[in-house]
């Protein structure tokens, strides 16, 4: 009856509705969070050592800070906001339908200025370091860059679909949380050494904006959001689909 | 009827309350063991080096025994207590409301008696070994190291509040605990080589006193309850609230 | 009245199923997930040092990154294929009469398939690094290594056992994904540094396929398949069984 | 009626029953995956180097394998035998009435033969290295060991009671097992420079008779009982007790 009259309203709602504010919010926040600790973790390196980032143990710091942090910001946003924290995230969701444009769009804003505004705290409580952001290491280039990407956020968003996402799965839970912040710890411990192992937009925006670092920045919006899109097609046309109940013969009013 | 009564009763029932008093035994015990292992890690590193404090894996293993301990102390109270561990923590949870003055009074005692314990107790099994406690690195400010504990207990106040006292969540379970203690141990990556990453005034505390160290102690006690106070308003005040249902139309009584 | 028949049918739909391909598309996916994480870890050692595998810290890691990716790889897949990502848990789980040996076989297909994209996925986003796939240290026999696969993968299946198949757990949760993917990071904690702790032969196929190095490449499969099937046949026969109440007086009828 | 004669039948049928003895045997396959992952992490060192256990990332690797173990240990067996996995904290339940004398007896005598074997099968697959143990570090007393098992046992037989036994909680869960097992590692990155940090009898005595090592044995049977029957004592009388309904008038027939 009233159907595309609701659905007006109810895009002026979802606008201004409190709720979306609050999701937004809770992505400001919780990417903030993780920004914070993951960037920090590279200057507090850089506060022990004249020459960060060439060990093992180095290695297992930063993934470390990273799986942590990012486990706890999506926890403490599940509720609100589905834990996103990472535009490349919101892509994939997005482009699976499970959330509406207008709402990424708060996402992509709240997750970009969390980042910016992490950065330069970051850059307050260090007395002024300049953040590091992300590069390609020596010897890797461009383009295995960019593939590193697409297989790093591949793998994540896969992980996100599977666990948060997947309507075959109850609420986002405790597993969904973990497994997502743990997935790019390990990713990190893999891809590390390479080329930082971004797979967020919004982790390398921040940092690359207040250290104005921008060699190879695009690699880090490209690559994430290629992965996440495969993944998120992959999951949601394949993996998602109910199967109609198989050898069920069909209902005589259908003939 | 008699609510005035009640509630003077309760208030006295409140103080000499069996749960009370195991609430602040739990608070007690569980602030102990994580001051015992946090600073105990730190001992630990004295024991192996001569001159510790200084590599990325001497980092990894402070942040990982604080992240496990708080992790299962705080599983191990938060079904009697709440699961505090931190007088920040109940700091805020004060201001949003949740818990009373008496009962914030007795948790805070409790966490500084279990702090000086475990520094004793440290003591004691090291051989006389002189707890650390916190101090800011060379080439920090006093300044600078209280905007990081502000941001650093703001991150985990925040976490708090969402996993464990947001009312939309249900019981506080395995996820908040385990958020909580990863966090903090993320934030000890991120912000130990700059001045211990504390974000809890008992951690620092029982330490400093029976290790006679009291150089920027105050920083320990005014940076974490500030956090803490930031990130408890903004959660309590703004996304706590419950939305009225949007465009439900007023009941007749009411015009 | 028509058993066989269904049987028959039973067969046939199991094999064209929507949920037959989903499920070994989801093992296709997790396998290669763990195995790009885990033989990654290994070549960003490789990009780090000129000789890498020698250290405490390189050996956590190796066992992190396993251990977080194999829990975030069994957490995606739990809900579709039970969360295997190994064929010697596969094996074992056919041994114990919990899967056919329909899905069995295509299971162990998409786990190959999986490691042999995952490795060959490597090789290209490093630019042609050779994967290093799994060996014996220098003073380790064949034989020796062959009992620490089987005796490592006897904890693994045992694991897997007890909080996944177990049918007096309730459905798969947390615990036994994190279960499962934490004993193999400590396994290689343990077993990695005499003969790198596989545990896992779809994690040793493709790597050596596409690093084309196949020494002693029969102890990552043969290992592996032993240890499961002991620990598969002793959960299923002597621990699972539901017991006949005790003294029970039996009923008349049966006089 | 004939509740002494049942309670005699009751203890033959506790004895012979499969559910004791499946209990017992969880209890040995457990402590037996945990002391081959925790004792051959101490012989991984041995292998990469001629001189471990004192640097900073070796203490990561023997915490975060005991950790991890003990986690899937006890996963893997809390649902038949409550996961106790250590003699200790089967003491500890037996002074709080929380198992019965023959139980305890069954789970002792497990544990004791799980840890033997692990030891025996170290040996084998290492091509007889001969198994550490537990011993003192140069400049700590035998003294100020005891007393250090004593409080690390405290603290974990503290968390098992609180996550695991207290009643008021719902059955053993995710947070239970994992409190459990990651508290063990903390204690190990704050204890283990000093004496190893044992906090098991079962953890030493296997390594200690294959590899026939007695000095300070005892301190890591005395240690650990006594810790843990202060932890059990202290949590079953002081934190368990239901209150009385405060302030409830007494009922009239009391009168």
């Amino acid at each position: 009856m009233a159907t595309s009259r609701n659905y007006e309203f109810g895009r002026m709602s979802e606008a201004s509705h409190p709720d979306s504010i609050r999701a937004a919010m809770a992505e400001l926040v919780s990417t903030c969070l993780f920004v914070f600790v993951g960037e920090g973790s590279v200057l507090a390196l850089n506060q022990i050592y004249k020459e960060p980032g060439s060990s093992a143990s180095e290695l297992v710091v930063i993934a470390v800070a990273h799986a942590f942090a990012l486990f706890a910001a999506i926890a403490a946003s599940a509720h609100v906001s589905g834990g996103h924290v990472n535009p490349a995230v919101t892509f994939g969701a997005l482009l699976g339908g499970r959330i509406s444009v207008l709402k990424a769009l708060y996402y992509w804003v709240a997750q970009i200025l969390g980042s910016v505004v992490a950065a330069l705290l970051l850059r307050l409580v260090t007395n002024n370091m300049r953040p590091e952001g992300f590069s390609v290491s020596p010897g890797v280039g461009a383009f295995h860059s960019l593939l590193l990407e697409i297989a790093l956020t591949f793998g994540l968003m896969y992980t996100v679909y599977a666990t948060a996402i997947d309507p075959k799965r109850g609420a986002i839970g405790t597993v969904a949380s973990l497994a997502i912040g743990l997935v790019v710890g390990a990713n990190i411990l893999a891809g590390g050494p390479f080329d930082g192992a971004c797979m967020n937009p919004a982790r390398a925006f921040g940092p690359a904006l207040v250290g104005w670092r921008w060699n190879y920045h695009w690699i880090f919006w490209v690559g994430p959001l290629i992965g996440a899109a495969l993944a998120a097609v992959l999951y949601e046309y394949i993996m998602v689909p109910i199967d109609p109940p198989p050898h069920q013969p069909l209902p005589a009013e259908d003939y």
